[in-house]
């Protein structure tokens, strides 16, 4: 930092649900550090409530819209935290850029956001993204397994990253296993568009209608079984980690196993379709939203066409689908809007997390690196839980990388300028090291090391 | 018109290939009539050869994106024909607006095209919209059984309509029994985004990936098994022919049996998708393009993942799929492009039309009419060949209705000011009428006159 002896301001924008543990540690750090927190909300009382009357901290209403409004706040900011929604991110950095303060989030690095980087460098700043969960600590983790590897002179073959956002054993009290924990329309909306990987050396295409059948099995010591299915985009993490010429390359999403195959009927139905408007009877049922979805057909009854539009249809998907309701007459609790409108509505009613529900954060890295000795194959896993509905999992693997990085940057132990990611050491060593401090930790088998007996390629 | 005794002038825009027939008819009629044509395209040479010298016609190059040059050639003319790409009907026609001319079009009447209605009306001009075949025929033969049912005071429970354009059965010879008569990038787009209907009087919703399996099996006479896929959007059409409360409206898109569930196969591999890009190797296989959306798998074959990802998968489809080199190590033709792009480069070296073939539009109306006696079932069916691979069955059906209304208009005997669709019968009638004495006409078959029993709806 340019000003050593001043007092630092750290301005965050965005009091919300994944804000606490980012608010705390840094409202924290104030107490012990030359340092004062302004923390920016729509809502100022909840704010002023986050930060407990902490020393050299202090609420401020903001409506991150307002240009002006924003800009005045941002002026009085040494580092500006963006945790507002994504498409804000551009004009904070902006703002941040034209009035010279650091910039650091949780979210992906855009274009808008690349398109700055030299004047970010050229003005002495540093604006760090993706320093969260995923993406952040994923980031993190998967690079210091990479360099280690290259620095032996090891070559990393296969690399599958997997990630989920679920809750807490205790808590999977439904045949889905899964409640919201995360905001509920990107989980109605996840996978959209369309998948694309590399493995053994060939690019691989999912169309979004098959990607719930494309899964992988995975095991977390102590917690069973899950399914994984492929992220959006796999292949520009081959330049993001300096694996520009491996043969396989996967990124995922964690599900409890079996969740896919029951989702997967929500999609092939088109219930997940955000691209039309329904208008149904005031009074439709759940039936009959899902009978909007079948043929018609003079004698079968829904059940009956339901299986034939899904001729898989087994009796777990069939059980799930039927505990949120949707083979009775009750009432849809939204009948106008898009099809996965109307599904977030009838789901966030029967998913929504009780006070007492704990959530839980799953990430998995498995590596094949190739060693003089043969195969090696690394399983490196994060398993992470919350302590409650208000200070969980996500706020905490999300906003603690943060604060922490912003810590290690007021205290001038990252010295860096310009547009930065957490793929290189400098950033993601302390970052790690603290985490573990803090229980975020991965746990790493070395399955076995085997000789090289070289997978037939599909043909 | 407005100038009765002076010389009328006719603008063509567009001498592709759908306008031949519409060119004919109008250069015709300058001969017979106190008229004059002007056909413009950016190939004039082309337009020119179109015109064959007749009396009173002459071609212009026009570059349509070039608002001076388009303002001045529609300031020459008294009724103006759009049959450019239908995005730029809305400009052609805020020209007419600001010019004063009248203007006719074979495409759907758009948002940006009603926005000029109360402007048109007031400036006593004549606005046609989908005049061509499918809009225009499907319409007017659709309104004359409507209107005639209506005044016998008789209620239409059920309207199916359906309409092809695909080759005559001497030229069916592949697997797939299907050229390209028509925009290629529209045949392998067909169907993306979702369709809905409604059936029994409950709406019905279908996304793009259950499309091809949401058939109706179809005869036409003489010509044997067709079958229809459900059309985007077949619910405005309630609105559009006045049949606000029928229970059972669906129209839809014919083809040959067995060609929509081998199409089916692109569909759920997600080799139609327009929305992602593709890079291959140079030298990459048909083979490897099917490849690129099978999942890995060390032991199993293409052919062997294939039926897997489509377990019902049947030889009939396979055989399409061999007949166009899928399973062979026959080179792409294209190699980087969206999906979509791809398949379109390999279709079209396959599914073009030699000199020789004549293609074939087909439509069918089928309507449930309740009436004192009972349900009664008309079909109604046009069956149009082409003569060769210019004058087109297609160019044919487009071109010849919307010539008919500007003759008819012309020549005072449709008498209207304001935006319209040919669903009234001052314009509908004269145009079928003198559509019947060019061999464009329907078959109409009363199929049986039932006692009411009433179908017993899904529940």
């Amino acid at each position: 930092m340019s000003k050593p002896d001043e007092m630092n301001t750290i301005v965050i924008l965005g009091a919300g649900k994944s804000s606490t543990y980012l608010i705390d540690f840094l409202a924290d750090s104030c107490a012990e550090k030359n340092r004062s927190l302004i923390l920016a909300d729509l809502d100022v009382e909840s704010a002023k409530a986050k930060l407990k009357n902490r020393k050299e901290t202090r609420a401020e209403q903001l409506d991150s819209a307002n240009d002006a409004q924003r800009r005045a706040l941002i002026s009085k900011a040494d580092v500006v935290i963006s945790m507002l929604p994504a498409f804000m991110h551009p004009l904070v950095a902006k703002d941040c850029l034209e009035l010279g303060k650091h910039f650091f989030s949780a979210s992906y690095e855009s274009d808008a956001m690349r398109e700055m980087s030299a004047e970010v460098e050229a003005k002495g700043l540093f604006f760090l993204n993706e320093c969260g969960l995923d993406p952040g600590i994923d980031h993190m983790s998967a690079m210091k397994i990479i360099h280690e590897a290259k620095q032996k002179g090891e070559e990393i073959i296969s690399f599958k990253s997997f990630c989920g956002g679920l809750i807490a054993p205790e808590s999977e009290d439904n045949p889905w296993k899964y409640k919201f924990t995360w905001n509920p329309r990107n989980v109605v909306l996840a996978g959209q568009g369309t998948a694309c990987y590399i493995e053994k050396g060939d690019l691989k295409y999912v169309p979004y209608h098959q990607l719930f059948k494309r899964l992988e099995s995975l095991k977390f010591p102590g917690l069973g079984d899950f399914e994984g299915y492929p992220n959006r985009d796999s292949l520009s993490y081959r330049k993001t980690y300096g694996l520009e010429a491996i043969p396989t390359m996967l990124r995922g999403t964690l599900r409890r196993t079996g969740y896919c195959k029951a989702w997967d009927v929500f999609v092939q139905l088109g219930m997940t379709d955000d691209s039309i408007q329904m208008e149904l009877p005031e009074k439709a049922t759940l039936r009959q939203f899902l009978n909007a979805f079948l043929p018609y057909h003079s004698q079968l009854r829904i059940e009956e066409k339901l299986a034939e539009i899904i001729p898989d249809l087994d009796f777990p998907s069939f059980e799930k689908l039927q505990w949120l309701g949707f083979f009775e007459n009750r009432p849809l609790p939204k009948t106008t809007g898009s099809p996965a409108q109307l599904l977030q509505a009838i789901l966030e009613k029967d998913w929504a997390l009780r006070p007492e529900d704990r959530d839980m954060i799953v990430m998995q890295h498995q590596f094949e690196i190739r060693t003089k000795e043969g195969i090696k194959e690394i399983t490196s896993s994060l398993v992470s839980f919350g302590e409650d509905s208000v200070y969980t999992a996500m706020a905490k693997t999300v906003g603690l990388p943060l604060a922490i990085a912003v810590d290690l940057f007021l205290d001038e132990k990252i010295r860096l300028v310009g547009l930065h990611l957490p793929v290189i050491p400098e950033i993601y060593e302390p970052i790690l090291s603290k985490l573990e401090k803090s229980g975020i930790l991965f746990e790493e088998r070395i399955l076995e090391v085997k000789k090289e007996n070289p997978s037939v390629p599909s043909d």
